[in-house]
């Protein structure tokens, strides 16, 4: 019973998960979505866009990827994607909140998860490319669909937006990528980005 | 372009299950929990505790079965386990969900995730037992780190706990429902549940 014990602490701590606010808000731009709403988007996007990655992926890793790519977050926060100075000191925490928080489960199964934070975060196999990919399209979705509320509230412009992002939609679907910078342009039309 | 234009109105369009408020809380009480934490939930769930199903499971179908299985709900709203009535009613309203809601994907996907959905309610296949299962032990587990609130609120007795959920957690996961018969028991000890 001691395995199920460490499985259930740890199913019940990552609970907290949802108290996590990001800066990108629902679609209607009623409120802030958090990390947990943020992840089963993101689980349910590798399902149904599985086929723009640019050569086959495992699916069934790709998803465990982004249900838990947010779960060091209960301890370090959320870190907004924009500042860069907040994105460099976040590092060294998240590996501490990693340690503690996979640590959490029975060591095969905190090994796996692990692995599978570490794999996202190094970006580098074609499941991890895909999923950061959807990682950066997902909020822009959802404030092009509010029509740029968060890019405004925090003078975000265009440029940021577009220097941040493409790289990494195009490196992890490139189809993707391309529908993105339609977006980009007509949410430029429509005034949505902060203008300096 | 048709293809993706598709996927993507889908992927905004269940944007609206974070909406859509459980009776069932968080750990910690503050707030009612919504169908996409609950959702994300149980996926990692699957991934933690499949080897607890009685027989070898399809991880990845079981996944997408439970990150889906609560979209129709954009539509009928969530449904109390504990109305018998209202459950009934449901039924066909979640059809007319079901057709429209999954009818927005391309007509590959579309009868994928129907016939994922109409998996999960017939609680036939190992995969979707064991899922089931889970569906009932998550907010066993809520309301019992919460103190039993949701069901001291609603008048909820131990009995109505235990008969509405013990079969199906004996029947989808057995060694989770034996874990589940000691919660109850606490519960009971600790007085979470109404009493008559």
């Amino acid at each position: 019973m001691d395995r199920l014990r460490q499985q259930i602490d740890f199913i019940l701590e990552i609970d907290n998960l949802k108290h996590i606010l990001r800066r990108s808000k629902v679609t209607d731009g009623s409120r802030r979505e958090n990390d947990v709403e943020h992840s089963w988007h993101l689980a349910v996007m590798v399902m149904l866009l599985a086929e723009y990655a640019p050569e086959p992926i495992d699916v069934l890793r790709t998803a465990k990827m982004v249900l838990i790519h947010d779960i060091v977050e209960i301890d370090s926060g959320d870190t907004f994607v924009y500042s860069t100075a907040a994105r460099e000191a976040a590092h060294e925490i998240e590996q501490t909140a990693a340690d503690r928080l996979f640590g959490m489960l029975p060591a095969d199964q905190a090994s796996e998860v692990r692995a599978l934070w570490d794999e996202f975060e190094a970006r580098v196999t074609p499941e991890a490319r895909f999923a950061r990919a959807l990682d950066r399209l997902q909020p822009i979705m959802l404030n092009y669909a509010n029509h740029g509320g968060p890019w405004r509230e925090h003078n975000i412009t265009a440029e940021q937006v577009m220097s941040l992002n493409m790289p990494i939609l195009r490196d992890g679907a490139p189809g993707l990528a391309e529908f993105a910078a339609k977006l980009f342009l007509e949410a430029q039309e429509k005034g949505y980005f902060h203008e300096e």
